[in-house]
C-alpha cells in the first residue's frame, strides 16, 4: 500500500509531529458514525478487511519519498523525518467492530492505538474503506429485506465509483445479504458467488432471438437465463418456452415489470415449465422491490446495480476519525472537540450491545452480561487471528438483524435504539468538558 | 489489469461468441450518455486515461482463467476459449470525446471497435471509469461556477467509494476546474497540484491552542493555514492574528461562516494582515457556496469534500455501452435495441460540434464547419498519440466551458442544448427499425 494514499496533511502534520519529538507519542484515534444515513435506521459494518490489509501494508516507496522532499510544504522539514518515512511501519493496535455487525448512530467502528504519526496517516484510507462497504452493505441489507425472502442479487460494478469499487462493493453486497454479485474479481479474491448470463448484445449479435437463445441453452445448458426484452418482452418469453429446458429461467429488464412478470408466469406455466424462474433487473431500489413484492408480483430473483452500487440515496455517511486520547510520557490526556456541531467524546473506548440497548463506555470497564463489539484484531502490528471472510461477515450481519426489533428493519425511519452512555464515561467528559483550552 | 475485472456474463457471451465461431467477428460498441444526471446542464468528460491504460493492459493470469475453469457456468466451454484469454490482448481501436469536453444527453463518449469478444468484455471497466471521473468533474465545474472566480480545492478522499476513487476523484475535480486536491497520490500520479496543512487532531494534540499554531507556522512558514474552529473560531483568529506572520491565512470548519468569515476578516484586517486569507470548508456544496457568494462572504477559498468526492446530489448517470454495429464478412450489420424506455441508436457515429447545436451524424459523413469530437485514441491496439494530460484537460473544460451559453452553467436546469441527428443517421435509424427481428 502507498503511504501517499493519503491527505497531504496528514503527512504535513506527521512532519509536525516529528519535529516537535512527537513521533513516538502515543495516541488514540476513534473512527465513529456521527450521524446515520438518512432513511437509515441501522448501518452494517464492512470494510474491516481492507482496513487490516492497508494498515499492514503500509510502507513509503523512494519515489514518493522524493516527491514529497520536494513539495514547498516540506521545504522546512529536516531528513530525520523522510528517513523515519522510509522505515515507516504500522507498529500500533487496532480494535474494530466485526464486519457484519449493526450499527447505530454515534457508535465507534474502529480504535486505533499508534505513536501519533501511525495513527494519523491512515485517517482518509480506514474512512474511505470502512465507510464505502458499510453504505454498500447496508443498502443491500435493506433490498434483502424489502425482497421478503426472495433472492437479491448485485450487479452494478459498471455503476460503482471505479471497478475498484465495484470489486468491493460487490463484496459489501454479499455481506448485507445478497445471494452474490456479477463481478468476476469479486468472486476470485473473496470467494463470493459469481452469476451471470447474457446481456442484450449477445441477443443483438445473433440473426435472430431464438437463434441467440439457442446459442445460450448450448452453452450455460441448465444455467441458462434468457433475457426476453430485447425486442417484445412477451414474445421472448414465448420464445424461451418454445425451446423448453434446460432453463433456469427468464429475465425482465425494462417496462411494467409486475404486470409482465404475471403474463411471462403465464406462458412458463401453460408451456409446462411452472419450475423456470423469473429474475427482474432495471432500475431497481429497495421500495420499487417492496411495491413489486406486495403486488404479489411472480419474481424470484432481483437483480440491482446502480442503486446499490452507489448507495444512491445516501452516497455518503458521516462517519469521523478524532483523536481521543494522548499518552504523553505514560500520562493520559482525554481529548474531545468542542466546534458547533462537530462535538467529540474523550477518552478510549468500548461499545457494549445488550438486548435492547448499547452502552458507550470507557474502554477498561465490563458489563458482564453484554457483547463487546470492539475487538482487538491488530496488536503491536501483528494479526491477532485471521479475520473472518465475507461468508462468516454475512452470516453474522444475516443472524444479527433477526436479532434486532423488527421496526429497525422497515424501509422507514424510526425511533433510533437507543445509546447510553455509561457513568464513567459521562464522568470523563464533565471532566474534560471543564479543562478545555 | 486484471481481466476478471469485469461482469461475469460478459466472460460468459465472450466463451459463447468464441463457440459459436465469432471470436474474430468485428463489432462497434458505443458508450454514451443516455440521460443527464438531475440538475445538470452537461457533464464534463473525464476518465478516458484510465479507460486507455485498462484497454492496453487487459490480460488473464493462469490464477485467473483456473477460476473460470472451475466455475458451473463454464462447464460446456471448450479449452479453446481458454487458451485465448490466456493470449488475449485488445487488437482494436478505440475512439474517444477528448477528456474536459463538455457533452450532452443522447451524446456518445467512446466508440470501441474491435473483434466481439475484445469489444464486450470492456463494457463494465469503461462504464465505470469514465462515468465515475465525469460525475466528478462534473461536479466540480459546478462549485468553480458557483464560486465566480474564488479558488475551489477538492479534499474528499475519505469520502470517496475507495480510496483508489479518491485518488482518481482528485484528478477529476482538478479537470472540471478545481485548483488541486488533498490526495497526494493524485499529485504524485497526474502532477496535479495538492494542498494541506493541518486538521483538528493537530491542534488538539498540543498542550494549547497557541502552541499548535506557533508549531504549524515553524513547520510552514508562508504557507500557514491555521485551522481555528477548535475550541472558539473568534478566539483561534485572534490567536492566529497576534502570531502574525509568515502566515497565508485561516480556515473556518464549522459554524455560520458567512457571519464568522466577515467577523474573522475584521479582525486579521485590524490586527494589519488584509492579506491573510480565509478558506471555508464544512459541508459545502455548489448551492451553499452560491448562497455564501452571494451574501458577500469574505472568503478567499472553498474547501469541498463529500459533495464533490461522491457527486452527492448524482452520484451515478445513465451512460450505456451498446452494440450498434457487426461485421459478418466484411458485410456491416446494423444492430439498434428497442426495449420500452431503453432504445438505442444504430451505427457507428460521429458527433460533431457547432456554435449553437450539436450533430450526431454516421462516422463517415463530414461537416466542414464543425468539430469532430469522437477521436482516434487507439488503432490496431496501439495507442495513436501519447493523451492529453490532466492539465490540458482541464484546460480544455474551462474553455470549452467559457464558450457555451451562459445559461447553460447555471446551478439550475435550463432549456437543453439542441442535439441534432444527420439525415444519413435518420434514414439508417429508420432502415434498422425495420429490419427489427
Amino acid at each position: 500500500m502507498t503511504g501517499l494514499l493519503t491527505d497531504l496533511y496528514e503527512l504535513t502534520m506527521a512532519a509536525g509531529y516529528f519535529e516537535a519529538g512527537k513521533a513516538s507519542q502515543k495516541a488514540t484515534f476513534e473512527l465513529s458514525i456521527r450521524r446515520l444515513p438518512k432513511q437509515r435506521n441501522f448501518i452494517i459494518a464492512a470494510g474491516l478487511a481492507q482496513c487490516v490489509e492497508y494498515l499492514l501494508n503500509l510502507r513509503f516507496s523512494v519515489e514518493e519519498i522524493d516527491y514529497l522532499r520536494g513539495l514547498p510544504q516540506f521545504a522546512r522539514v529536516s531528513s530525520g523525518f523522510f528517513d523515519y518515512l522510509r522505515d515507516f511501519r504500522f507498529t500500533g493496535d487496532l480494535f474494530a467492530v466485526p464486519e457484519g455487525t449493526p450499527l447505530f448512530a454515534g457508535e465507534p467502528m474502529l480504535t486505533v492505538r499508534a505513536p501519533l504519526i501511525q495513527a494519523q496517516i491512515p485517517e482518509p484510507a480506514l474512512l474511505s474503506a470502512i465507510t464505502f462497504q458499510s453504505l454498500i452493505a447496508t443498502k443491500a441489507a435493506r433490498m434483502v429485506s424489502a425482497g421478503g425472502g426472495r433472492d437479491v442479487l448485485e450487479f452494478g460494478t459498471r455503476r460503482a465509483h471505479t471497478p475498484e469499487a465495484g470489486v468491493l462493493g460487490g463484496r459489501a453486497a454479499y455481506i448485507g445479504g445478497c445471494i452474490g454479485t456479477s463481478n468476476a474479481l469479486t468472486g476470485l479474491r473473496y470467494g463470493v458467488p459469481v452469476f451471470g448470463t447474457a446481456a442484450h448484445s449477445w441477443v443483438l449479435s445473433f440473426p435472430s432471438e431464438l437463434e441467440s437463445f439457442r446459442q445460450l441453452q448450448k452453452l450455460l445448458g441448465p444455467q441458462t437465463v434468457q433475457l426476453i426484452d430485447t425486442y417484445d418482452t412477451l414474445q421472448g418469453a414465448r420464445r424461451a418456452a418454445e425451446l423448453g429446458p434446460p432453463l433456469w429461467g427468464v429475465r425482465l429488464d425494462s417496462g411494467d415489470v409486475i404486470a409482465l412478470a404475471r403474463q411471462v408466469r403465464t406462458i412458463l406455466d401453460n408451456a409446462g415449465f411452472p419450475q423456470a424462474k423469473i429474475m427482474a433487473s432495471g432500475d431497481l431500489d429497495e421500495y420499487r422491490i417492496r411495491d413489486i413484492v406486495a403486488a404479489g408480483a411472480p419474481i424470484d430473483v432481483f437483480g440491482v446495480g446502480t442503486e446499490l452500487a452507489t448507495s444512491g440515496d445516501a452516497p455518503s455517511m458521516s462517519t469521523v476519525y478524532k483523536l481521543v486520547e494522548v499518552d504523553i510520557c505514560g500520562i493520559k490526556r482525554f481529548i474531545a472537540k468542542f466546534s458547533q456541531n462537530k462535538e467529540s467524546i474523550p477518552g478510549s473506548k468500548q461499545l457494549f450491545r445488550l438486548p435492547d440497548r448499547d452502552v458507550l463506555a470507557r474502554s477498561a470497564e465490563c458489563f458482564p452480561a453484554a457483547e463487546a463489539l470492539l475487538r482487538p484484531v491488530i496488536l503491536g502490528g501483528q494479526l491477532v487471528d485471521s479475520l473472518p471472510d465475507a461468508h462468516a461477515a454475512r452470516a453474522r450481519a444475516l443472524k444479527s438483524m433477526a436479532a434486532l426489533p423488527p421496526q429497525l428493519l422497515c424501509l422507514d425511519v424510526v425511533e433510533p435504539r437507543p445509546l447510553e452512555y455509561s457513568k464513567e464515561l459521562l464522568t470523563l467528559i464533565e471532566r474534560t468538558s471543564k479543562n478545555r483550552t
